[in-house]
């Protein structure tokens, strides 16, 4: 089984890694990373950089796709990125398509979304309507073959969840208990509906500038 | 304010981009990935391979320091691996030295957690007791100006913890909701003292292969 994690200049590093240290963990899978060209690829930080040794041309059928968020997917779906491509290539012969995040934008700009519930970050819900989705508040969503994540953090519980269907829950549990995934953040503060009403307003002024930054780019 | 990920070959990649997520959404911090030498340095997956653009000699005296951990680490610590000596002399000029999961056996190691609390990988308590330490089930420990977190993904906690410290509650919260971090595990087993006792046993004899490699190595 192949796993190819899809990735982009300006991605979320969270956003893959989450699923990377899970899926890495399932014996005799085969992981990849993969972007449009080889070589140095960085975060959306800057400061995180990969060096890549597979392109999308080479990684064309993996058994699951997964493709991580980042602010830049509005304009990587505007202007039809290479990878959203892939996601629609690879979504014709693959067993699981999924995305952690906003990389549900490239799902739906590659089309395959319309008139299935999604999730994606919760400040991208209105984008991911325009795809012909139904925004969905939940931190895992399946359709069929499809499944998406909520935000960032959220790619840890898709994937622990997809070992879980694919393989077993013991394994799952297993890898759960080697990444010693009992989570305890100090406030309870990871939703809209239980930040703060300042948090959230901040939190939105914040990520309005870096989308329209993204836009105007 | 500096912050600095010292990194080393086959480190845990979610250890460092855990915390690496959360402190670089901090407005105005400098956070830097350092190791002993530049260039292409991989995780212990070896399918994780950064570029590194500074050496532990150029990144001298870090505000904070954070190092994750890896089976390789107690390698490191019997050799007495070059980040063994960045932790012991970023340590004389930090406000905060802290470690993820193993990472806490690299500061047992630079000697500077004899007769103090501190916590690791569950499976390396044993371990970190060797070094003076007393090993101590929680997520986060602090001692004074050192901070060590559980196992890979408690990463995500210290750093949220650290800067609702640092900083603010509120900053840390916007963080929180930023990345989504509303966690919702499918199973409860990220514990030893809340996993099945087979997947235990299982999560037991796998780490102790890959100890045992690390330690002929």
């Amino acid at each position: 089984m192949q796993i190819a994690i899809g990735l982009y200049p300006e991605f979320t590093a969270l956003d893959a890694i989450g699923p990377y240290q899970v899926f890495t963990q399932v014996p005799g899978v085969e992981v990849v990373l993969c972007a449009a060209q080889r070589g140095r690829l960085s975060d959306d930080n800057g400061l995180l950089h990969l060096d890549i040794e597979h392109t999308f041309d080479e990684i064309a059928a993996p058994d699951l796709s997964l493709v991580p968020g980042g602010f830049v997917t509005r304009r990587l779906a505007r202007d039809r990125d290479p990878i959203v491509d892939w996601v629609a290539s690879t979504h014709a012969t693959s067993t699981y398509t999924t995305s952690v995040c906003t990389g549900a934008l490239l799902l739906g700009a590659a089309g395959i979304l319309d008139g299935l519930d999604a999730t994606t970050h919760w400040y991208a819900y209105d984008e991911l309507a325009t795809y012909g989705a139904t925004p969905t508040e939940q931190r895992v969503v399946q359709q069929g073959k499809i499944w998406t994540a909520a935000g960032v953090s959220a790619g840890i519980d898709l994937a622990l969840t997809l070992v879980g269907e694919i393989w077993s829950p013991e394994l799952s549990q297993a890898i759960q208990l080697g990444i010693e995934y009992d989570p305890q953040p100090p406030y309870d503060s990871g939703a809209p509906s239980k930040a703060d009403p300042e948090v959230l307003a901040l939190v939105r002024a914040v990520s309005a500038e870096k989308e329209a930054a993204v836009r105007a780019g």
